[in-house]
């Protein structure tokens, strides 16, 4: 049973899931990543104008759900943050980096929510690889 | 501190990191997804020849790493599995479902990773969604 203590937190003016935007578009949204101090090294090598994967937990979905009641489409076959592991990934653009806040462009994360991790992003040409 | 119970496993023929492909194509490696019973439900909807992002977690990777030795990159910068959260991403083809099993190309998981989730792929398109 993994256990994952976040790495930081998710700072955005959603704070509903009615005001999250559905597969929105990465110029949509603002928002900041704080990482905690102790992470700061592993952000070496990040610089404004990269994209980076934001890992997430939707720490307010429904982890019941297993299929979507839009189309009755299992939550595995789907994007939605309802699911029994309801880890989430958004492709954001950093904007500034200050000390270990990112200000990001694209999120659609509700406010408050634990960041489990950061990656680049994965290539559509190549597609594998952790 | 979020919980994640493995919906399931993944059996590969990579028993040792030395054996896992870096950052390899789609064809690569054939492996299987075992899938817990009780979420079958959850693969509603995927079919041979889909995609599918497996999220799995390397629990043999060293969790103190911050840099990387090879050339000092900050791991959130990075996509290697060493890193605080060792939460992977690896887009896989369906081959065939079998219950709640299915057999894929692409893995780059060490045989028994537990897996955290399944989902549709990121459309490069897009890019942003949970």
């Amino acid at each position: 049973m993994p256990t994952c203590d976040p790495i930081g937190t998710a700072h955005t003016s959603l704070s509903t899931t009615d005001d999250a935007p559905r597969q929105g578009f990465l110029e949509d949204v603002e928002g900041a990543i704080d990482i905690e101090p102790a992470y700061a090294d592993g952000l070496s090598g990040l610089a404004p104008g990269d994209d980076v994967l934001v890992v997430w937990f939707a720490d307010r979905a429904d982890r019941s759900v297993l299929t979507l009641d839009r189309d009755g489409r299992g939550v595995f076959a789907s994007r939605s943050p309802a699911r029994p592991n309801p880890i989430c990934l958004t492709t954001c653009e950093v904007v500034a980096i200050e000390g270990t806040t990112l200000e990001v462009l694209g999120v659609d994360m509700l406010d408050g929510s634990p960041v489990l991790d950061l990656k680049r992003p994965i290539d559509p040409e190549r597609r594998t690889g952790s």
